[in-house]
């Protein structure tokens, strides 16, 4: 993603690994639509990516009439948070520039332009030095040796580092990391397209597999820890993450294999008391369907498509943040780290 | 499948759900393609199309010089059997086919043919027959309300009903079975392409899920059971099956549903002691990149692709074979149900 004085470019991720094409957006309403398609994609970016689109809204906003100013900037920051349901990153973000905006009287002047971009560039910077800390302290504890993934958590998924393939990249730095098990994260294949393609570039040795290979992997190969991102962490712990990491987690636990949670403080709700209250976006079945080409006539069956599941906090071995790594019971330790 | 004088017609699983089309075998040869490359698949299905591929053997072999047609036979039973490794069906057809061929003496004369194809059509209504069997005796024991399955384990697998499908197909008469939900079954997709298809036929509510679902699915939908079929069943219970039988074996016991596997005898080999003598098919990574399509460039990684897992016995509910059910422990059980 980048921003600049004509438009918000943001790197159209359903084209990688073929295809390094920018979407230039030149207004919010196209920010909210990549966000949805998930063009822009994993819980950190679409935080930034929104704080950059409600910039592009109080541009436009100048363009009305004062009168109308305010109200279509209150209602950008509404659809911008309402792109996606699950990651809280986009609450968070906008909640942020909202702060900003209160911090000049929710003026709808020349001014709104440069306060929203300075929030919208804090964000992201403040992004990138939290993914340092978190590959720094996630590697510091993830122990040596072939690790599984899932999903994308790097470079494409935030503004930095990643988060869990940030922390596998420190790792495999250090020496610690033989071979990264990236599963293929179906529908979307993020793992096959995203991950792949990153680890590749990074020239660390990785394994492609599809999701329901985790299993046999863990009993044949034996890696030693699993470690995943996050799109929302509730107070006890309970973390929503894209779907099939409740099952890896699972298999873990079957298998003895530590599994480790890596995201931002962006990332957590601990006003929540437990996943529960998390909400689990589900996408269209068609997401399903279409790796069959032709498709059609088999639509007329159903595909159940949960974009996310929510796994409980018993499952988790330690949850790793920039502000340090909390150990169960997370009720307790939770809050402790976070206001570090 | 269908024999007539011409030829041995297969009906090509990799083109469905979209295309129905028959591929006519006239070598068997080609049965072995067809077997290798997945145009035809199911443990019990396999096992059938190789007594045919030898009646086209003992065919072939009487245009051959006298005495060029003994080593022919002998070679392509060897090459059937060996056309993949994990399900045992394979070698039990292939031993029974030998078994006919040794009642005339191992002939090599006009009678070999006959004879060959007397077997192959024993061989297919025994398996219609048991398929009939497991269906009742499944039904019998199958709680009712909503279950998983994975794979396909139905009339495409099977000269007849199926075996877990086919289980499925007779509680849904008998009005026990809600909804299937049917796991994709990456790499080749055989729940999405062909359980799907069946279901549709047969006029079953299904619900399509990609594979890293079904825990989440277990959680949230609370199936009762999930049934699967089998490529190979150790005297101790332990299930060699479609990749991802695992994963889902594990996935059911933590989450308290029952687990059940339904094949014919001719899928049992206890004389191994377990699973771990189990070889276990590999295949080529492509058969996962395809999905990206283009694919080049992602194959510089790799990919690791096992075609089944081992399932060990201690997970499993019950087997159910067409001479009866066994239950847990296997070790004393499995006997005594076979030899009934």
């Amino acid at each position: 993603m980048r921003w600049d004085n004509e438009a918000f470019h943001i790197l159209d991720q359903t084209r990688l690994p073929f295809e390094e094409s920018y979407l230039p957006c030149r207004r919010h309403e196209e920010v909210v639509d990549a966000i949805r398609r998930l063009a822009v994609r994993g819980a950190p970016n679409i935080g930034i990516a929104a704080a950059y689109g409600a910039t592009l809204a109080a541009r436009a906003a100048l363009k009305l009439t004062f009168g109308e100013r305010h109200s279509f900037i209150k209602r950008a920051l509404g659809e911008l948070e309402g792109a996606r349901p699950t990651a809280v990153n986009l609450k968070w973000s906008v909640r942020s520039m909202q702060l900003a905006w209160s911090s000049i009287g929710e003026s709808c002047t020349e001014e709104v332009v440069p306060r929203f971009l300075t929030e919208a560039r804090r964000l992201e910077d403040a992004e990138r030095a939290s993914n340092e800390r978190i590959a720094e302290l996630g590697a510091s504890i993830l122990p040596a040796g072939d690790v599984v993934t899932h999903c994308n958590t790097g470079t494409l998924a935030s503004v930095g580092l990643g988060t869990a393939l940030g922390v596998i990249r420190e790792s495999h730095r250090l020496g610690k990391v033989g071979r990264v098990y990236t599963c293929e994260t179906r529908p979307l294949l993020q793992g096959l397209r995203l991950t792949a393609w990153e680890l590749g570039r990074a020239q660390i040795p990785f394994t492609a597999i599809c999701d329901s290979m985790a299993a046999w992997l863990m009993k044949t190969k034996r890696p030693v820890a699993v470690i995943v991102g996050a799109d929302r962490i509730a107070g006890n712990g309970d973390v929503a993450n894209k779907i099939g990491t409740y099952a890896l987690a699972i298999l873990a636990r079957h298998h003895e294999i530590p599994f480790f949670v890596a995201a931002p403080v962006t990332t957590f709700d601990i006003a929540l008391a437990s996943g529960a209250e998390i909400p689990i976006e589900e996408r269209a079945p068609d997401e399903i369907f279409s790796i069959l080409g032709k498709g059609g006539q088999l639509k007329s069956g159903t595909a159940w498509n949960p974009s996310f599941d929510m796994t409980p906090h018993e499952l988790i071995t330690a949850i790793i943040c920039e502000k340090g790594i909390a150990y169960p019971p997370y009720h307790d330790t939770l809050r402790d780290v976070l206001e570090r």
